[in-house]
């Protein structure tokens, strides 16, 4: 495998708010769901679980819970993440690993040519979410991906990150790493 | 960019617990560093901080931390990952983000060659290695990914999944997809 590659991805990933009409194909579909069901997890429990909407009605009650609901409602495809607490073991490392596979996710979507945004604030109704979705009292809503082509002009253009210097450090928290 | 070589990476992508004594390169760490640096968080804050540890007697330490005390030993770099509470604005979506960072590493180091292993055993010893690492108030851990060149078979071979069917669902949960 080249070195280069998976970092290219990562790196020119950004976020994206703003799609096509053109639907995501079924196989894409399925192929985004096999990445985040390939992320690791705590003895290997696979907490998540995975809506795919692409009803435009559910889209619409869904676009009521978050202020960011006109991205919802112009997102062909969308995927409600849950952790599924009948499996968990420990909220936070499996907070981390329901992380893990939406970043999977955005990557393979990316990777395909599509766009994604992660939505977090719609986690301010998620008992909401989980009514409309019709979800079991063990789940726990964690994101909402939302995934279509990206429209032109639609993809954030900074990417801002922390210099290195401010986030990594060289065997203790004193010393700067590079 | 290619559809299938992201995804193809993310599942042939296993732990790797047994390592040569093979140093990893600065410019190995440096990358590998980046890929976490470019995880996305929510309003952008960043908050993973990672402390990469190379030195014997610090990873001796760390080691008497964990029952994976081995593996911590045996692995020619550590980077332990923690979540910056003075930068977090939601503890659960923060803690998302480590996890997405911490896949950006993974997939980065096989991407590369080199194996790597998330541990989170750990962090039932998590102020103790706070106190090794000199670790500011505000740090919490949240795991720490042991990395290296794979010794031969040290590479978990099955990587079993759930089923397709068991985390994935249309439309809402009553509905199974595909």
């Amino acid at each position: 495998m080249e070195p280069v590659r998976i970092l290219d991805i990562i790196k020119s990933r950004r976020s994206v708010r703003d799609f096509l009409k053109r639907p995501v194909e079924d196989d894409q579909i399925a192929d985004i769901l096999e990445a985040g069901r390939w992320a690791p997890s705590g003895l290997n429990n696979q907490p998540w679980r995975f809506v795919v909407v692409t009803d435009k009605g559910l889209a619409a009650s869904l676009a009521d819970c978050t202020r960011y609901g006109s991205i919802i409602q112009g997102a062909p495809l969308l995927i409600a993440v849950f952790l599924d607490k009948e499996v968990m073991y420990d909220h936070t490392k499996d907070t981390q690993a329901c992380g893990a596979a939406i970043q999977n996710m955005l990557l393979t979507a990316h990777g395909m040519g599509l766009g994604a945004v992660w939505l977090g604030e719609i986690l301010n109704h998620k008992a909401e979410v989980s009514r409309i979705l019709e979800a079991p009292e063990s789940m726990e809503l964690m994101a909402v991906v939302a995934v279509g082509y990206p429209a032109a002009g639609s993809r954030s253009r900074s990417g801002v990150r922390r210099d290195i210097s401010e986030i990594a450090f060289a065997e203790k928290f004193n010393k700067s790493i590079f």
